[in-house]
C-alpha cells in the first residue's frame, strides 16, 4: 500500500491532466439493494439514461433490503490523465457471468473484453450485438458500469504488485506448473472518459442480484400475448397478395401463425431507407394491414435506421444527423428529441397509426466498415462511439414509447442492445447461424436483461430444422426468418408432422410462457436463463468435490463446469437440446427430483444422465410439485377478452403451487393494476391423490380462463 | 459546408470539454520534403521521441526539397471531447500502403486498423507486432501519426455528407449496383487523447515517401557484417557444452554459421528473468564467450523485459515499475532514466561486457491477457497504453544504446517495434508461421521502417525446409529458430544439399546485401520491399487498361492487384518463391528487361510469366544491367579489416552502374566517414564486349577488397 500511495504522490508530480488519488468510492443505496456511486465527471449520455430506465421501485423493495455484497474497501476507482479505472474484488474460485450477448462461452472470469456494439464475429472478445457492461457473480451479487463507452474489461487477468494474492512467480525453464495466466483477484475495467456511475446489485442469489438489476432497469418486457405466438418473416421482395397467400397456406394447413414480418421490400427504397410503403408492391397498405387483420394476423416491419434522401423526412431530419452517412443514408442523432420527433412522426403516420404491429429493426450494431466511423460528429455533440453503444436503445425506446402513447403493446426484433434495455419488447438476432452457439447466447441473454431467438432460416436437412425448431419455441420469440431462403415450416416434408407438433406446443404453453414473462416484468426473473442462475444448482459442490476427492462425484464435477447446452425455461422446465448429429446427449439434472415433460416419468435427482430421446423429441425435464398452466393447440394467441380453456399438468408427487398471470394481452392496462395473479396449488387428497385449485381473479380483474382440466402426469 | 459549420457552432455551445473547430492545420518544413503539424496538446511520449530519432538532415537534404504533396486544404483536424480527428484526401484509384506489419494484406485502402501492439491473431485488423502509424501512397506521399496511442484508422472507409465525392445511394431491393461500403475519399484516424502531432514525407515516388520517412527515422540500421551471416538457435535448456558442440557440428558439415542464439534456459529463471546466466548450464560464461568467440561464432540471448523478484536487480528497479506484474515479473517503466539505467546496468555488467554480442527481446508485444492491462499506472504518469506502444522501441534504443556507446555494432531481433525504429539494428520475428503470409509480412516491413525475419523452426517435410531455407536467406535476417524444435539446417536429408546450397548463397551474397543496408542507413531505401516500391512498376497501368479496355492486359491487370507473393531484395534482385505444394507460380516481371538470376537468360520484359523452376531452385530474376557484387562462400563474414575477394556478375545488356560499400562491419566509425563507397560499372569496349572497373576507395578509407573477377551472365 505504501509503494502505491507513493506512486500517486509522483504521478500528482508528474502527469499533466486532472488526477483522482485511488480510493474506494462511497455508496448510496439508490433503490432496495442497489448502490450506486458516482466516479469522477460521468458523461452526460450513459446508458440508464439512453434506455431511459425508470426503476421498479415498488418490485425492489419487495425484495427488501440486503447488506452491501462485497468488502467495499477492495473497490477502487481512479481517474487519471481522462481515464477511468476501476476495480472489484474476487474470491478463490469464485466465477462470474454477463457481459451481454456472448456466443461461445458461459464462464467469463479470465477473459479480456472490449466492449463494442457490433455484428458478432466469432469470437466472444466484446465486440457483439449487445456487448452490456454488468456482470454477476455466482457469490450473489451484479456489478453495472454504466457507461456509454468502449469498456475494456480485465475479468479476473491482470495480477497487481499489491494483491495479497498474487502467486508465486515460477520458473518456466524447469517448473511444469508454470502458467502463462498467473491467479488474478480483481476485475478491472477501463473507462476512456474522465469519470463513470457504477452500480452494485445484492442477491442474496446471482438470481436476485440478476432480478435487481432487471428491475432497477423498469422491469423485463411483457410481451403482447400474440408476440408469444409463431411468426414468420416472408422474402423480401414478396408483394401484398403474396404476404395474403402465404397466411392461407399457413392456415389451410394447420401451422400456428401471429404475425408476419416484412422485409425490406415492403419500403419504396432500403438501405439506406424510405421509411414509407413501396407503392408497387404494397399498392395499398391500410387495406392491407385490415384484411392481415381479418386473418388474425399481425405485421412486423423490417427497416434499418439510415435514412435514404428520398425519404419524406430527409430535409428534415438532415440538420439532425452526424458528419457521415451509412450507404449514403442519413444518421440520425437520437440523442436529440428533434430528431426522435421527425422519425418517429414518420413510421407513426405512414404505419403505426394504420395498424403495423412492431418492427425489426436492422443494422444498428456494425460492422465498423459499414457503420459510422469513430471520427464523426454528431449534433448533440455526443461522441460517434456513445451514438455506437446506444443506437439499439436508443430506438428501442422510441419505438417502444410511440406505441405506449397509444396504449398498444409491441414485440419486435433488434439487432442490437445494452445496458438498461430490459424494459423493451424487442429480441435480439443476428446473421450467425450456428445452433449451438444459438444456445450458449439465449442462455446468456438471461444474465443481462436480454431477449434472444435462436431463429430458423434454412437448414441442410430436416434433422437441423427439427432441431432448430425444436428449440426456437423454447426461446422468446418462435420465428423462422424467410427473407432469403424462402422456408416454410413444412419445407422439409419428412419432419413436417413433428415440426408441426412442436409449433403447438408452443401455443399450447402459452399460459405458462406468458405467466413466466410477466415474473420477467413484475418480478425481474429472466423467462430463458441458465443453469448458473438456478437457485441452489451448485451450492456445495465445490465443497463436496474438496471433500470428497477420493471418490467420483460427477454431479459436483458437472455444474462446476462451463455448461451452455441447456437451460431454464420460466419456474419449471429444463430443456436439453439436441444438435444435429447427436442422437444422445448428458443431461445434468440439479439436485431435487426431475421428471420427463412428455410422460411424467422419474427422471433423476442431483445426477448426470445420458438420454437418447429420438429425433423428435426434444428433452425437457420438470422439477418436482411442477404445474405447467396449458391451452389447446390453437394456430393464433387469445385476443384481448377472447376466453381459453386450460389444461393443468402437474408433475412428481411434491405439493406444488404457481402463479398464473392474466391481462388483456395487449394494452398496457396491466401498468394501472389491470391484471390478475390466480394461485393454482395441487395437494394430496385425503386419498393421498393429488387434487389441484385455483383462485379466482380479484373482483374486476381479468378473468379469461374457461375451462379448467387437470392432468396428473407422474403416476408412481 | 454551412452545414458543417452550424454543427460547429452547436457543437461549442452543447459539448462539455475542450473544443477545436474542424480545421487545415498549417504546415512546417522540418527537413526537406518533410513536413510537420501540431494539432492541439500533444501526449510528452511519443514514438518519435520514444524512439530517440537523430533525423538524417544531410541526406535528406541531399534527396532534396518537393512540393508540399497534398492539397492541405483537405487535410482536416479536429479536437474534441479530448479526442483528435485527422482527415487525410484520397483520389480515385489511388492505392495506399504501410500500417506496419500486416500479414495478409499489402493493400490498405478499405480496411479499418485498430493499431495496437500485439501478437498477430490472424487477422490483419491493426494488432501486430509492429502497428505503426504511417502509410504510403502511390501518388508518392507518405504520412505519419506520432501518437503512442492506440489509432483507430478508418482507411478510405467513412462517407462524410460533406464529401463531393460522396456516392449515390443505391435501392438494395432492386439495384444489382449496390454495395455494401460505397466508395470513400479520406482515410480518416481516431487519436484518443487531445492532440498529436502529424508528419508528411514528399515523394515524388512511393519509394521516396518512404526513403525520407526512414531518414527522417535516422536512416535505416546497418548491421554488422556478420549479421548477414547466418544464425542458429539452441534449444531452450542448451549448456555451454551443447552449444559448441553445436557449433562444431556447423563446421564439421560446411554450413555457414556467425552466431547463435541461446533460449530462455541461459539465465537462471525465465518468464519472469533474472537476467543473469544460470549458474549449472553456463559455469564460466566469460570463458564460454571466449571459446565461442574463437570459433568465430557470436552470441545473441533470448530475454522477456519482466524482471523476476530473483533477479539481482529487483530491489532498485521496483520503485520504476508499473503496478501489474507479469508472470509475476515486474514491469520496468522504460521511459523513466533511472529504470533504464539499472536494466541496462545488469546486462551490461553479466552479459555485454563479457562479449555477448546481442539479444532478442521478446514478449514485448502481447498477449492482452498476458501483458499489463491498460489499468496498468507506471510511476512516470505515461499510461499502460502508451507503454505497450512503445515497449518495443524503448527496449531497442536501450539496448543499442548501450552496444553504441562501447563502439560495436549489435544485431537482434525484437518482438515488437513501432514508428521511428527503422534505425534500430533489430529484426522483428513472431510464433507465427504460414511460409505465404511470412512473405506478406516481409513485403509490408518495407513500407515502415522495419525488418522482418521469416525464420525457420521446423516443416512437416523436406520440401517444406527447402522453400522456407529458399525466402530466408533472402530477408534481413537467415536464421533457423529451432529453441524448441531442436532442427538443424541438414535436418531433412533428401534436401541438405540444396539446403547448404542456399545457405551459402546467402554468404556469397553479403557484399550485395551489405550494400544494400548502407543504402538503408544512409539513403533510407529498404533493402527488402514490395514490387509497389519499384518506381514505374505500375506507372500507366490503370490508364492502359482504361484505354485498353477491349485487348487484354494481364500486365496492367496483374500490377493493379495486391502482390504479396514476390519483392524485390535490394536495387537488382526479384525473388518469387515457391510455397510447398507449388511446382508453378506466376512472376509479374516489371518493364524493362530481366534475366534469370542462375543462368543469365532472358526472362521477360513487363509480362507476366510462368515458371516450373523444380523444387531445388527459388526463382530469382536481375535486372538488365544489373551489377551483383558477391564473394566466396565462406562459412562466416569477415571480421574487420580481413580482405574478401570480390566475384562481379553483371547481367542484361544494358550499361551498369553500382555503388559498393564497404566499412570495418563491426563499428559506428561509419558514423565518423570511416567508410567507402566504390562505383563498379560494365559497359562494352571497344569490341562490344562487356567490361568492368571498380574506383579505388578514397585515401585512408576502408579497402577490404582483395582479388576482383567479372563473370559476365547473359551470353547472347
Amino acid at each position: 500500500m505504501k509503494i502505491f500511495l507513493t506512486y500517486f504522490i509522483e504521478l500528482i508530480l508528474l502527469a499533466n491532466s486532472f488526477n483522482l488519488a485511488a480510493q474506494s468510492p462511497s455508496w448510496t443505496e439508490v433503490a432496495p439493494g442497489v448502490w450506486k456511486t458516482v466516479v469522477g465527471n460521468p458523461d452526460k449520455l450513459d446508458l440508464f439514461n439512453a434506455a431511459g430506465i425508470k426503476p421498479s421501485l415498488e418490485a425492489l423493495t419487495k425484495m427488501g433490503h440486503s447488506q452491501f455484497p462485497l468488502s467495499d474497501d477492495k473497490i477502487v476507482t481512479n481517474v487519471t490523465n481522462g481515464q477511468t479505472y476501476l476495480r472489484f474484488p474476487l474470491v478463490k474460485d469464485e466465477q462470474i457471468f454477463g457481459f451481454g450477448l456472448n456466443f461461445k462461452t458461459v464462464h467469463q472470469r479470465g477473459k479480456i473484453l472490449q466492449l463494442h456494439v457490433d455484428h458478432y464475429g466469432g469470437t466472444d472478445n466484446g465486440r457483439t450485438h449487445a456487448p452490456v457492461p454488468f456482470y454477476v457473480s455466482d457469490r450473489g451479487y451484479g456489478v453495472f458500469v454504466n457507461s456509454s463507452r468502449y469498456l475494456t474489461v480485465y475479468a479476473g487477468t491482470g495480477v497487481r504488485k499489491d494483491s495479497r494474492e498474487a502467486p508465486e512467480p515460477r520458473d518456466r525453464n524447469t517448473d511444469k506448473k508454470w502458467s502463462s495466466q498467473p491467479y488474478s483477484d480483481a476485475v478491472e475495467i477501463l473507462v476512456p472518459t474522465s469519470g463513470v456511475e457504477i452500480y452494485i446489485f445484492a442477491g442474496p442469489s446471482a438470481l436476485d442480484a440478476v432480478r435487481r438489476y432487471n428491475l432497477y432497469s423498469g422491469g423485463g418486457c411483457l410481451p403482447p400475448r400474440w408476440g408469444l405466438g409463431f411468426t414468420q418473416r416472408v422474402p423480401t421482395l414478396f408483394n401484398s397478395k403474396q404476404v395474403e397467400e402465404e397466411a392461407k397456406q399457413f392456415a389451410e394447413k394447420g401451422f400456428p401463425l401471429d404475425f408476419i414480418g416484412l422485409e425490406p421490400g415492403w419500403q419504396s427504397k432500403s438501405y439506406p431507407c424510405t421509411f414509407e410503403w413501396d407503392k408497387t408492391r404494397y399498392p395499398d397498405p391500410p387495406a392491407f394491414i385490415k384484411t392481415m387483420k381479418e386473418m388474425g394476423i399481425r405485421l412486423n416491419l423490417w427497416t434499418n435506421p439510415y435514412v435514404s434522401p428520398e425519404s419524406p423526412m430527409y430535409t428534415k431530419i438532415l440538420p439532425f444527423t452526424g458528419t457521415h452517412t451509412v450507404w449514403g443514408g442519413v444518421v440520425a442523432d437520437l440523442t436529440m428529441p428533434e430528431a426522435r420527433k421527425i422519425m418517429i412522426n414518420q413510421i407513426d403516420h405512414d404505419q403505426v397509426t394504420p395498424g403495423v404491429s412492431g418492427y425489426k429493426i436492422d443494422e444498428s450494431d456494425g460492422y465498423d466498415r459499414w457503420l459510422w466511423p469513430d471520427v464523426a460528429v454528431f449534433p448533440s455533440g455526443n461522441s460517434a462511439e456513445q451514438l455506437r453503444q446506444t443506437y439499439g436503445l436508443l430506438l428501442q425506446k422510441m419505438t417502444t414509447d410511440l406505441y405506449h402513447e397509444k396504449n398498444t403493446r409491441t414485440f419486435g426484433l433488434t439487432r442490437s442492445s445494452n445496458g438498461g434495455g430490459s424494459s423493451f419488447p424487442y429480441v435480439i438476432y443476428n446473421d450467425y447461424y450456428s445452433h449451438e452457439d444459438f444456445i450458449t447466447a439465449l442462455i446468456n441473454s438471461g444474465f443481462s436483461g436480454m431477449l434472444w431467438t435462436p431463429e430458423m432460416r434454412g437448414s441442410k436437412t430436416g434433422e437441423e430444422w427439427l432441431r432448430r425448431m425444436q428449440t426456437v419455441i423454447f426461446s422468446p420469440m418462435a420465428m423462422i426468418n424467410a427473407w432469403s431462403s424462402g422456408t416454410k415450416p413444412w419445407s422439409f416434408p419428412d419432419v413436417e408432422k413433428e415440426v408441426k407438433e412442436y409449433a403447438l406446443l408452443r401455443m399450447q404453453l402459452m399460459p405458462y410462457l406468458y405467466s413466466e414473462f410477466a415474473k420477467y416484468h413484475f418480478e425481474g426473473t429472466p423467462p430463458f436463463r441458465g443453469m448458473s442462475l438456478e437457485p441452489g444448482f451448485d451450492a456445495g459442490a465445490k465443497l463436496e468435490l474438496r471433500n470428497e476427492n477420493l471418490n467420483e462425484n460427477p454431479y459436483a464435477e458437472a455444474v462446476l463446469r462451463e455448461i451452455k447446452d441447456q437451460y431454464m425455461t420460466g419456474e419449471y422446465l429444463l430443456i436439453a437440446p439436441l444438435f444435429t448429429g447427436q442422437t444422445s446427449r448428458k443431461v445434468i439434472l440439479p439436485k431435487g427430483r426431475w421428471y420427463d415433460f412428455y410422460t411424467g416419468n422419474y427422471a433423476g435427482d442431483g445426477e448426470v444422465i445420458t438420454v437418447s430421446p429420438g429425433l423428435e423429441k426434444i428433452p425437457v425435464y420438470v422439477k418436482d410439485g411442477a404445474i405447467i398452466p396449458m391451452m389447446k393447440p390453437v394456430l393464433q394467441a387469445p385476443d384481448a377478452g377472447e376466453k381459453y380453456d386450460l389444461e393443468i399438468r402437474y408433475y412428481g408427487t411434491k405439493p406444488g403451487r404457481y402463479m398464473l398471470y392474466d391481462d388483456d394481452g395487449e394494452t398496457y392496462d396491466y401498468e394501472k393494476g389491470v391484471f390478475s395473479w390466480r394461485e393454482i396449488k395441487v395437494a394430496p387428497d385425503k386419498k393421498g391423490k393429488p387434487s389441484g385449485t385455483i383462485s379466482k381473479p380479484e373482483k374486476g380483474k381479468p378473468d379469461n380462463v374457461g375451462v379448467v382440466t387437470w392432468k396428473v402426469m407422474t403416476i408412481e
